[in-house]
């Protein structure tokens, strides 16, 4: 069975991608140990950007040193790119509890983008709320892969 | 300014996506001439999946021919991709209307994934109804590159 947590910083504030994702995280929990950890935004005005998403850095750097058993696998689209297969694949074939680390609006720190491998949805630039119902659209995806389920494209 | 249509098979049946549908065609009207043409889709049962993706292919077929003077590209995983910023570049430079084609819940017709140039959202595979909101989003996210406008992550 699946044991994944999504990392992210914020709550979704589009209603329907909340509703999208909390459809993917209904849909999960039949087949999957699923956990959506939302850590608080740092407030910021145009110049402070920097600043907000260094602490916002800090707080996930926090989060992750407590966590050394886990696979940390951090969402950029510069990271490596997979098909729905093989995502399946890898999701299928890791032991470890994974845990994606999804940036907030003003994306994530350098220092955690260095340390930890990229997984990359796209060449394109999504939001980051959009990412967050893109993952799980995958992960359901990669479980119907898994257990030969019917699901659509 | 941008002039796209996004031809398509069917109506949007998940109301999150549909109403995310609406929110960026909204969003795009002040700044592009943007369409939405959904052709009927075909019913189907397990075994004429085949039979009716044939159908909807010729549907579509018969709207694209009447369209000599347009552009059209075709949404396949293994089509080219894009970063958001060469999307742009490439809206910006085109000067005739774009047609983007998206399956339906069967996916296209080969003759069509054939006969056109493709464009790929990701390795990895949506729903098509996915597909229609990611490709909006990303014409509004060329939107703003183009004009320099502040949009986010």
């Amino acid at each position: 069975m699946f044991n994944i947590c999504l990392l992210t910083i914020g709550k979704v504030k589009e209603s329907y991608l909340a509703k999208g994702v909390e459809e993917y995280l209904k849909r999960l929990r039949p087949y999957a140990k699923i956990e959506l950890q939302e850590l608080k935004p740092e407030s910021f005005s145009k110049g402070t950007k920097e600043k907000a998403k260094k602490i916002e850095g800090e707080r996930l750097k926090s989060f992750l040193e407590k966590k050394p058993d886990e696979e940390i696998i951090v969402l950029d689209e510069r990271g490596k790119q997979y098909t729905s297969l093989e995502l399946a694949q890898k999701l299928d074939q890791t032991k470890k509890k994974i845990i994606f680390v999804i940036g907030g609006s003003l994306g994530l720190d350098q220092e955690i983008l260095n340390k930890y491998p990229k997984f990359s949805l796209s060449n394109l630039t999504f939001t980051h709320e959009m990412a967050r119902l893109l993952l799980l659209e995958q992960i359901y995806r990669s479980v119907t892969i898994v257990n030969g389920k019917e699901y659509h494209y």
